[in-house]
């Protein structure tokens, strides 16, 4: 019997604090040892010489196979998880949604681990989506949390899954009574009402309305308000894909006064602008999604925010659609399809405009791309470290290898993606889930459904 | 013919930011000259040595003669119109209120026309609340901003009345752009429903329970709500009845962002709180009143708001209700009429309390209970100042003379005052509309309907 | 016997609160009334109609016949106090400086007083410049308070003038104590004694080297000091020439914390910048003063301040010298006296490019330049004010004429002016001290010596 | 040959970030393995099962045998190494004092590694101090650095000793330049120097006084004077033993302007407080030390900072002198020698009432007890890591076992300890440095000398 059943070589391990230069022994899934020279003694020996070694990346933002404005996002979680896989994320936690008045959240769940369980090649969890409240549903959220679901998202805006403040209120409560966490997409609902009615009566049909209609105001705002929500019921909140400076200072300055408010933003708010709406044709509805691209001005303050740990974490908020969805009704923009893919290429375009461009250092990449997201969402350490015991799930990159980004050499299942022609760095050359290889060069080389379904624990606030 | 018609000799003046002593030569209502010794030449002679002079007072917050939770405001516009002249109040601009749906503006203001024209013994203007909008209730505001409504108000609590957040926002861009100014009631009406449903489910009835339903951070995001949505409308805003530091914070910030946001309290917010709750039987029922009365703790704030120019304004919210209407329903806090009574005593409170307590000077004194609420409202140097022009609307005190309120000395139309065993000084012993004496020695001696409907122009913003 | 020996007739009369068209009339010197129609019976009759009339200026800042730096300034107490009259300032603050050791202050102000008594034609008082100090000196502070010089000054900065914090610190205590105030010139003497020496030193020798070498940080570092050493004395405290971003954050974050600390800015800073260094030539020595010019983006924030009441004074620092005694030693920045002209151009500047450029409104406008400096150097309500018993100094100025500054047209002893080619509007057209006319039509037409010296009392602090 | 030359058995590892149970395998004086099972091939195994396992402690702020006041702190490099190495820290960073004129910064740290090459028993890297500035010294600067002494201190009190700010902003220059860091005790001299003049003059001479004549203001004033000047030149900074608010504020508002400050506080300002100076007798002398004890108040910030990373060290400034030497001259405040001991203590204490009270949990602990001091002075991942490559300098504690400080049982030479009767949990077990056993069950088994001098690198920057 082999002392390991594999070991990763000589490279220089990242975690979200330290580095050094390692071997990492792992037996049955786990690390089992991390040392100078752990010697040759295992069935398989990777070589991760002149590497970045770093925990597998996290993903707590996914929409897989998800019912949304007449149409499904077009990755389900088998395209969606080999896309998640080649991008060097392996594990990500997606959004069971109560789509339906009257489904209990226990149905939810049910509906989507039939989704994911014989097709998800990455480990995986469920936020459950409280979009149609009632006392029965409220009722569960205790015994989800006991059952390993320990989040939950509201929507403020969006009409048939919105909550009212007083539907927030209560969730926050109840989520935190039973040691869960909320987490909670804010724009105001009535701003970007007024703004839509105006627009299309006076003919404003084309992408770009999408963002006029939806200004920064309406994100801060909710933002604020949410917080305050949070405040009230001495809960935790976790801010979903905060988009612009206006949330940013409403979290800095929650967080400054000793409330537990985190947040995440997303590639797309660090990396493209309003600008791209208005790219011929109907081509800006490829950038169609909520909250929808700011000015270039609002991408400082969420590098900012991200170095300054007022933000914790970097998900994608993947929700890919085909231009042939987008495009189902080209007189209103209300009608495209909100979302865009991004699970494929969060880890590159960070560590690249991210590390590279010398906005923070690797130990934060680390915690922004896996750790944080493993304690918010209770599964440290089994995911989100490299350290003995933790899940073998590993990420090895050459930190200066460079490509260019074509849709061709992408997995997800769509037919743009919206950073075409982006340069990167450090793609990743090698994933490992629990101790078996991925991906590698790029190309999926794991199972079908070999993702395994993660019960989590409370968050740990950070 | 005499010279002046009338002659107030001898007192010292004080103007929003000056102070002398000097005679006061009155002609044709107005003050025609101001001097060191200006004879004796007129019909009345009204000595005022070692006595104030101040500017009448301006309450721009009542409730005349309203239809409110199923029943009335006690007070109409006679009652009402004498207890504010007693108390040295010669302004008031009252609410007319679209309480039913279908109601134009312009109706609405006519139905308070009626109410007021052969009542009301002191001048008056009216607001215009914007309750059941539509689209030819929003299209209406230019023309009633042209015929002299050029404050209206809108609120975000109580079922039936509210608007949210499109309306409100709607509401600001309008007014804004035909030169009038929006106040709002701000509570987040959900946070109070989940409260209220709440309390009355755990059989909680009392009246302090209101104000446990509407905790200050429902107010305290109410107004920072509205304030990002009159930024949004580039508008300026007014907040009503500020009661507590959450909100006082809110309106600090956007003032110091640039944001024109004003504001008022009121004396119940400066003088009483929470623990009026508690007295005993059904008594906690005279504070019910919306927002509630706050802890001690928040008082504070609100002198030093008032110090530091973050509210400009103390106004009453007089509404009152005889204890029989307060009482209809003692199994539930929510059926207690809102509102209490303060037209009378505002300016002998903010004197005593606030002046002779060192927290302002007389001049800050004729800012916030005369001259702002005339610069908010449209009305100044017409009113809110002693100058040459002015009206000759003024209040002569002896700043040393005290009293113990009593129900009994009051002329409000209820069976009981909030403030009763208080001590004051500076009562008013002579009150004076464009010339002419409307009170002495706290008895009214003025005319029913001598007062008249005022005309506003577009706010003048500080 | 005529009623009034003046009238002001007809103009619109500003205050610092309120505004009305009135007759003005003059008794003794002091405004005996203010009325609509003060008929003719005067011996003077002055014209306002379509003017503005408003109270005379007051420059708190001025430094006429001072040793300083080997030389002296150009304009004594008659050339200043007559350009000060034609540019409608009525009252000057000079500084009276213990400019040698071992001199009393009341040997300083004796020294003071023989410089202006018969000379000034303006009325003036006194600040005390505490510039050697001893046990004695501090022992003086109280009775040169009971004797009317209430305001000391102490430099931060300059060699054989300034005070370490010790003597700042006892000089706040004793000077509080006493019912005085402390005024203080904030610059970090080390930070510039490095600059000088290192830029010496690499033989960077040009006036714009003056500049380089005095960073706004040493002036807003400075000014942060001052105000803790305020604080911890429990003092009030003046900042004079306050002239950049990082000092109006400071008094900002002081005033906000409940500090009594005010401050001026000067023209100079409000509307020149370094580029002015730049000229060509040796011309850049014209704008030698300190603290320096600061560059174009530090005006805003200066401006902001006025409007915001951060600052609450314009005054000028005023302090001449020809070009030959700019250009003494042109081997050595640190040679050229500092100092430049201004007392004649204040008034109509600040109207010009505060008022008529929208920066605020005429009562802010007549605060700043004249009630507020009146406040808080106790000479509130004699001086500031047109009221009832106030000294008739007064300023008519037709608002809308323009004018184009030339060296010529001005009385300050100099041969330059920094604001040479200005356009300016609202030039003083008479001005009036004591009821008497001192200058009209921009040319001087009171008397050599027709100033008094005024006993201050204590400050009024706002 | 062993595999290892030592394991640590079973221990709960924890790191800056992570926290795992494993076995750390030791050879050649570094970590060579971490793994759940390393076996038993070793010459020395150490049991770890139900303790912690921590990175050594690093105190960077130590005064060793040094010359101050008149006499000599009572430990020199090997009771105070000894004392270290049984409270569980392994390096400690001394200060180099230039204590006399002429010395150049070479000659001051060569007597320096005299004092320490042949006693100490733990690690060792020098600050060095410039006391004597010259231009000879300002040019060594490079040098030092170069040779591993990358960070320098300035005073800004103690006559004779502190810098002037010219001084200080040029060798804050002159550093950053170099690749060097500049450490400050920020207290400002001449607010002191008032004080002590003042309480002397009074005959206030106890022990008190002393804390009475450095206000917190004093402090708060020079951090904030101090990190200006480093703004001005561009370079970090760090504030050593910052005691109480008004410093926390100023480095909290600096960094998040983005300047470079860092900063520590020490056991004695979270745990003890102005109170001690009222122990009866002269008993107060014990505490007197400079920055004071403050307020009781204040320690609730200095914990906050911790926390939230406004701080990011907790060192000792142990300085320790017997009460006799305490004693020497009753009669003056003035004339105790500053400073206590500490340094065996910090680890316990930090452990007891930081972790244990629930202040933060182990991984900050970790961070401020050694890996950030590692970081910013240079010597990190070599010291400050658990982690494969670096020196196995390991804590070994029991996290229940509770101790009661008796002076007895601790290595310090001096006669008391200002935390006598103070509760204690988690005293360490056993301490490692380079993979020796330093101190065993509180006994130092360790050997005099066997610390190393630790060159150390430029500064990371938190």
């Amino acid at each position: 019997m082999s002392h390991f059943d594999s070991i990763v070589k000589g490279g220089t391990v990242f975690t979200a604090c330290d580095s050094y230069v390692a071997d990492i022994g792992i037996k049955d899934g786990r690390i089992s040892a991390i040392g100078i020279n752990l010697g040759d003694d295992a069935k398989e020996t990777v070589n991760a010489f002149d590497r970045y070694v770093i925990p597998g990346g996290i993903d707590p933002h996914t929409h897989f196979d998800m019912p949304f404005m007449g149409t499904r996002s077009s990755d389900d979680f088998e395209t969606g998880g080999i896309a998640a896989a080649c991008g060097g994320t392996t594990t990500i936690v997606d959004f069971a949604n109560q789509w339906r008045d009257g489904m209990s959240l226990g149905e939810t769940v049910e509906e989507w681990h039939k989704k994911a369980s014989e097709k998800c090649p990455v480990d995986y969890g469920f936020h459950v989506v409280i979009a149609h409240p009632s006392d029965t549903v409220m009722r569960e959220i205790p015994e989800m949390i006991r059952n390993g679901y320990t989040s939950f998202k509201l929507f403020m805006t969006y009409e048939g899954l919105m909550a009212t403040d007083d539907v927030l209120l209560e969730s926050l409560i109840k989520a935190s009574e039973g040691g869960g966490l909320v987490a909670v997409h804010a724009e105001n609902f009535h701003i970007i009402n007024y703004y839509t009615k105006r627009f299309m009566a006076e003919g404003k049909v084309e992408p770009q309305y999408h963002a006029l209609s939806r200004p920064p105001i309406a994100e801060g705002e909710a933002t604020g308000r949410a917080i305050k929500l949070a405040r009230l019921a001495g809960a935790p909140i976790y801010m979903v894909h905060v988009s612009c400076r206006e949330s940013v200072e409403e979290i800095d300055r929650a967080r400054s006064e000793g409330i537990t408010a985190m947040g995440e933003t997303c590639p797309q708010y660090l990396l493209l602008s309003y600008e791209n709406y208005l790219e011929p044709g109907f081509a800006g509805a490829k950038y169609v999604m909520s909250p929808p691209l700011r000015d270039k001005e609002s991408q400082p303050f969420l590098w900012k925010a991200l170095k300054e740990d007022v933000l914790q974490v970097v998900s994608t908020d993947h929700c890919p659609f085909f231009m042939k969805q987008k495009e189902m009704d080209k007189e209103s923009f209300v009608k495209i399809p909100n979302g865009a893919p991004g699970v494929e290429l969060r880890m590159a375009l960070l560590y690249t405009y991210g590390v590279c461009a010398g906005k923070f250092d690797m130990n934060r990449y680390v915690q922004l791309t896996s750790t944080n997201a493993a304690k918010i969402f209770g599964i440290y350490p089994k995911k989100g470290a490299i350290a003995v015991g933790s899940d073998a799930d590993l990420v090895i990159l050459d930190p200066n290898e460079e490509k260019t980004i074509e849709r061709s050499m992408l997995h997800e299942n769509v037919d743009y993606t919206p950073y075409e022609g982006f340069a990167v760095k450090g793609y990743p050359e090698a994933v490992m889930l629990r101790g078996k290889i991925l991906a590698k060069g790029g190309a999926f080389v794991g199972s079908k459904g070999g993702g395994s379904f993660i019960k989590r624990n409370s968050p740990i606030f950070i």
